[in-house]
């Protein structure tokens, strides 16, 4: 049996990791969706695809379960979304998302789609860890230690902080 | 004579039926337009297009008038929108709209734009029968057979009430 | 019970009424896609989306069974085509396809596709016609008297023409 | 040594013409973006690339300087922005901007950034003269001649104030 | 009057050149479309349409006769396709063309098209030039001495000698 | 040291995983793009983008050197095409391709481009593989056992010999 999972994993964090693994101890393969796959470089969504696959990659590969990670595109056309998805992806059986439009899509056509379990999800969110970085406050213990490393090889903390900076002096 | 009428017709109501009976009365055939054609599974746009257009047809069939049902979706390029329009649509004379670009844009080009006219647009209105669908209020009424009978077929109404569940478990 | 049929209808001919007719007399409704919806103004391909939809109200007006005419474009991208097809169109259980690649796609998704009936293949053939029409050979009897009322209305023996001509003096 | 800067130039005023000229003086070609090449027809947005491009050629015409004015649309993707720059114009070594992402993109493929001056931000600003177009105030001397020229020849003026009139009727 | 003249330009030459200022004693301003912009790096096709405005532009600055260089897309979709460059361009109202596709299309919407003149199309010739190029043969004297900086500036000569190797390896 | 690959894998067969383990003994991970991921459905490129990653999974497991795969569409603009490769991928250092395009464009952007080492091109093939399903003749020890599986999953011999199946009544 194989699950689909779709997030943004912006970034790849514990909470994260510990839904993966509570999922793979349900079904035999995981596929694990990059959502939003086109953006990047924007205070909500800093990562490149590229850069999110690897994070994930990284933090999964002492596990032994298998998996696919795969980046998916917004293509605003709700009725067609899960078709697009399923021709990037290996066949799967079960959906995980708490979304109510990709419950609403998956559920028409057949599939069916299970709650994840969160945890912490105060501290465990990317927008908490996205707004830590900004203000200089601790955030590495949020995230598994490969995707520590990835941040440091693209240096996206200073990336986000001067994403961050005000348009000091637009043309307009 | 030709005219075109663009809406969203989310869902078609007896508002838009009114409308279109009386320009039914000032021209010779009708080309409807179903606008934003690739928007659906939305609390703003419920139907896709293919169910849009059964809609209209079905509420139709009684009248003798002719008519074009033609989906159109959103171009994002206002300049050549017009052209767009003009591609999918046998060629027309007069442009029913209220709304200021779309009255601009064709004006721009030639077409004599006119003002339809709308009755009791407190009910008549796609917003106030989504509103009520959500709120378990009577809304069957403000609404051709045809279309409930479509809204039925896609069990249209549990969508709608889908859609507006809260996210109640997102993955952020 | 709802069919589909699809084909570029370069132009609607006497063959394609009569498969038309034929199919009405299986199904409760027809849904006749235009496919290549984008295309227009070539030698295989000279009407646009909207000429088409026209030419077939206008052949079909005088049958009593219910139909729908609904522009395709060609979205290059196999695997979600049936998809696309499906968000533009009502809901469907039988096409009617003699196109491999077709009859494979829907097929896979568990649609029952039938092989249309043609007559006079030979004759009846969008080839045929514009050959005739270039050719300057007899033509109008093979197609119903509604489509040759729009090829004039669009001036479209005289576009098929011109487009014949050599590229007198292209810049290189 | 060859310089970009991209703006919307909605439209190109005296502000935008002093950054210009006084970029005229550090470099040896200047390449002049057009930004959001595919909005018109807004009240932000009014005038199209086209327009644009006429706008600034018209301005620029009495100087010495070499530049290029180059439309460039929007595509929604960060990460290959430069890159769809880059592809539609003349190598360039510095960029002007002072927006944070455009500066964080460009910087991250190693381009040096520098930061336009502007003068009286307060008057010469796109949002203030489309204001004053709205409520009938003086505009024309915030403007080069020939910008008046092009609004003049394309009646920018009416369009603007026929794009701010309410939908006095619209169909929902 | 103003004059919209379309081309690929791969590259611009002494022929392309030559029509140019004819056309200028003809009109007051001349819209020079860069076609196919999005195409580069192929043996038709091997320049950018950054290099191709930067070719242009370099071979025209000792005239004085007002132009615009602008880049154009292939749009696919030709009921569109002239009003897409009419959203791009100053308006116009005579357009250069030897296609019979590209005539059609503006007749259609009322432009005046006119043939170019050419001169030894044998040697001056796009096409004509390439070949040389890949063997070895003389070239420089068919282009403008702007063009040969250019194609000096990108290395362009061996970038179309190098997409002439045979795929020496390919996995298949 | 990351290196990356880009194939179409229709199907991924044993001289693709040669070449693969060969260069795992170059660099420390791998990068395996599936190229023209948005085809499928047709006799050259039968499986879809999602089937593809399988077949590569499933065929690399027993090996333990560290790789990504990562589906990329066609996006027919060669200059953006490198830009968007590197948005949806780690960062890479080497590129492994035997294509005098792919070669070009890389080398263009700073890439090391190497040649790699293939074996038995003469069965090793996608299209003698193709064409062994379609003929009935022995094709299954040319691929790994992984991909036999997904293969078998998918009904993936029918649907090659499917397509392959004249249209046996097109209407045209």
């Amino acid at each position: 049996m194989r699950a689909l999972i779709i997030g943004r994993w912006q970034p790849f964090h514990n909470g994260h990791l510990s839904i993966i693994k509570e999922i793979s101890n349900e079904v035999d393969e995981i596929i694990i969706g990059i959502g939003s796959a086109q953006k990047s470089h924007s205070l909500d969504n800093p990562f490149t695809a590229g850069e999110r696959i690897m994070m994930i990659i990284k933090s999964l590969k002492k596990y032994n379960f298998p998996y696919y990670v795969i980046p998916i595109k917004d293509i605003e056309f709700n009725a067609v979304w899960v078709s697009y998805v399923e021709a990037l992806t290996p066949p799967f059986d079960i959906v995980y998302s708490g979304n109510a439009l990709v419950k609403e899509l998956f559920e028409e056509k057949g599939y069916e789609v299970r709650k994840p379990k969160l945890y912490n999800r105060t501290e465990y969110s990317g927008t908490e860890i996205r707004k830590r970085i900004i203000n200089n406050e601790d955030w590495k213990h949020l995230i598994p230690n490969g995707v520590i490393n990835v941040i440091d090889e693209i240096d996206g903390e200073n990336r986000i902080k001067r994403l961050n900076m005000k348009d000091y002096d637009i043309i307009e």
